[in-house]
């Protein structure tokens, strides 16, 4: 049996498992336990990284003597059930005061449920989102730890040895809170991911069918575009994407590849957890339905001879090329107002103590989603915390603004063009909706009150009030005596 | 003790309950028996309404003596625990083939939860979608009952007596399907009143800021539109409610009732439901997210100083009113045809048999949706069964394609004007979308594939590939060897 020596261990040994563990012996000071349910990969990573110094393992018992008190362990098996099972086998061979981190793409909800669970064995578990893929596991990701505080101090120091680094060298993590807090955050990240792909899918579609441009001279675009307000990760992709040639048919990659996009679910999760907490979260929402009308194959086969406008050329291409930028980085905006929006009311809900600011750093590197602009955010929530929207701070109150004519122009190129932009014009909606002095929702409330004597508030004076309207239409006070 | 000699029982005596028992000792041949958890209500029901000749009981062993087997009894209280606890209640009173009915607001998913839990014992189960509200119950409702075929050769005669009647007197309830289908399609009924209500609210608030209208005279086009294809329960409403003048203040209504819509949640339900089976209802997503932002009363008035157009009044007033109906019409035909994806698809996932066109005609009278149009619904589905959607039959695609110019121009007008119209434009990229021969998701297939080497499907061959975009930049063939 091994001497306990190893500061960290990871269970799990797939990609995301193995790339982890080689990136935390990488680093000073850390030594590292590995252990895996089929011995065979445990062997083959052992082997083919000699330099790593992983100190294998072939049962829990052994796993749980090789680790130094107290023991931390980063789970990274598939989410569900076989991290219950896990989890299970630890909680036998662990010790109160160790801690168990899962760092699997979990529900948050799970982790709120586990981490009530496991709190009264006196084991500390931490779920935490991980964002970066292979490549960020292996190199430097963007870590979310949820958790109890106390368990930071233990793991705080090895996550900030992994972590992606921002260009001020500060790594990539920070406690985000407690229990679900962590897969919370990650999962509004994935949100803002699919929200951020769309507006980026339709900024391509529109100048391809307004301009007449290929998707190499597209991709020029796009490069020129990360050099300004835009640069960001998924701009730079962007353009390698756009500029990739097929080997086999010469054309354009992205003309051979199949236009239905799928999805693996956190951005469903993120609008249906916003649903539950009243967020509207629109772009997050139609980034997520148009992935599924892209796979609604037989659907859209049927729909092909629907009427509609052929798209003409733009006259003035630099310029719906500059409007189409500016509608990007508005509706952007609008996105990542309306996911921290949701960070907001979950923290609020679930009893967080979430810095919004410090959740916009830990983004800037290893993510997905790592761009420019989040120093930015940062900036503003530390200027204001008490922001009532992201969108409503200076710097992007001033962008939208200024942008909104451009905006404005493009939505009403894509509806006269028959070009779908469900995500540039729902944007433009909630902004316009946002500033509205008046919504016609005192219609829709009349309406209720009307079916379904639901009541409604006046303007002019405290209460509840209801009309009889099958009767003789009076106003009557329902205010509940309490009140 | 009673006798056995009611066919038919209530338990829960607040307004859904007493009015549906009302309802139901109105019609031939039905025996009510009715109980409540405190004996007052039941006390005051009974001697209210001697005309019903209700048979009141005071424990459930009475309850049970008093109905006639099988025992058939509608439960009638707050969704959830207070359900669960009245059915353990008539689990210990009531014998193998006696029927359970809740007619409730519960989600389907404890419907199917609970019907599998009381199969066990030999009682039928029958979750029951009940809509038309407090009138409803007592005059007429359209009924939704899911749960087992066997159940509804007892439940179907007597739900079928007090059911409202469509105008060839056929009664609004069918055998929807088994366990939830019935809360199922209820769920989906009231995500489209979602988006029915705010395109309506989308509608008269164009007019009001395009044209300078009041209310009042908004009413009279309401009024007018009513005769039309737009026929409905709701835009009658609509014009019920635009007429009404406080009388505190002389002014319209509408413009005294605050303008922040509530909400139940069913809306919430539908789009969640809709995102785990991967159907886009952006209409519903669109309006439900509308009734959020109003209430949002913080940011709306930190947001209210915000850039953008003041609306113009159009030239053409006429024209442009007839062009909001015809946008009107499009969109709610856009938010019905999501609403029946939404039920194909939890047909399919929940194996129910559902009759589209039925469940159309149970729509007629009753419900919240009822409306002229629904006749043509069920019409398009008995020509055709498996119509790949609802927009695509011959009387709803004829309509968009000789709308869409129409619609077309309200969405640019909305957005020059800075008029928001969520659900407009959302139904009109929708549109827009299923008929793209090539959708820009095949650039976000191919980001997923850069940075999380999610694969690709290509348009020119079968098989799942990948491009080593870390690498070489070569495409490899990642098919499954079992394909």
């Amino acid at each position: 049996m091994a001497d306990a020596q190893a500061n960290i261990g990871v269970v799990g040994l797939a990609v995301m498992g193995s790339n982890l563990a080689r990136n935390l012996a990488s680093r000073k000071g850390n030594t590292v336990a590995v252990f895996n349910r089929s011995r065979s990969r445990t062997d083959e990573l052992v082997s083919s990284h000699p330099e790593a110094g992983f100190i294998p393992s072939f049962s829990y018992e052994e796993f749980a003597a090789s680790l130094a008190t107290p023991r931390t362990a980063i789970i990274m098996v598939q989410a569900g059930k076989g991290t219950d099972a896990v989890i299970d086998e630890l909680l036998r061979v662990f010790e109160p005061g160790d801690i168990i981190m899962d760092g699997g793409n979990a529900n948050f909800q799970d982790t709120i449920a586990r981490e009530s669970r496991i709190r009264e064995t006196g084991v500390h578990f931490v779920g935490t989102g991980i964002s970066g893929g292979e490549e960020g596991a292996l190199n430097g990701p963007s870590i979310m730890p949820g958790g109890s505080a106390e368990s930071y101090t233990t793991l705080g120091p090895i996550l900030e040895s992994i972590a992606a680094r921002a260009d001020d060298g500060s790594p990539c993590v920070t406690h985000v809170g407690t229990d679900g807090a962590g897969h919370f955050v990650k999962m509004v990240h994935n949100g803002i991911e699919y929200a951020d792909m769309q507006l980026i899918a339709e900024a391509y579609d529109l100048i391809r069918r307004g301009t007449g441009k290929t998707p190499a001279q597209i991709a020029d675009i796009f490069t020129t575009w990360n050099q300004g307000e835009l640069s960001s990760y998924l701009i730079e992709i962007t353009a390698e994407v756009l500029k990739q040639v097929d080997a086999k048919t010469g054309k354009p990659l992205v003309d051979v590849i199949l236009d239905a996009a799928g999805a693996k679910g956190t951005g469903a999760w993120t609008v249906q957890n916003a649903l539950d907490l009243g967020v509207p979260v629109t772009g997050i929402a139609e980034a997520t339905f148009a992935r599924s009308l892209s796979s609604a194959s037989e659907q859209r086969a049927a729909s092909l001879g629907l009427d509609g406008p052929t798209p003409k050329r733009v006259s003035d291409v630099d310029g719906f090329i500059e409007d189409v930028r500016k509608a990007l980085f508005a509706s952007k905006i609008i996105a990542y107002s309306q996911g921290f929006d949701e960070i907001v009311a979950g923290a609020d809900k679930y009893d967080w103590d979430i810095d919004k600011g410090e959740i916009a750093k830990i983004w800037r590197a290893g993510c997905i989603i790592r761009a420019q602009f989040l120093n930015t955010i940062t900036d503003e929530y530390e200027a204001d915390p008490d922001l009532p929207a992201l969108l409503l701070a200076p710097y992007f109150r001033a962008h939208l603004e200024s942008a909104q004519d451009a905006w404005r122009r493009v939505v009403v190129a894509a509806t006269q063009n028959g070009i779908p932009a469900p995500a540039f014009s729902s944007s433009l909606a909630y902004y316009d909706g946002l500033r509205s002095e008046r919504l016609p929702a005192a219609l829709v409330q009349g309406q209720r009150d009307f079916f379904g004597a639901h009541t409604y508030k006046r303007v002019d004076r405290e209460g509840t009030f209801h009309t009889t309207w099958s009767g003789k239409r009076e106003e009557v006070d329902q205010t509940p005596s309490w009140h």
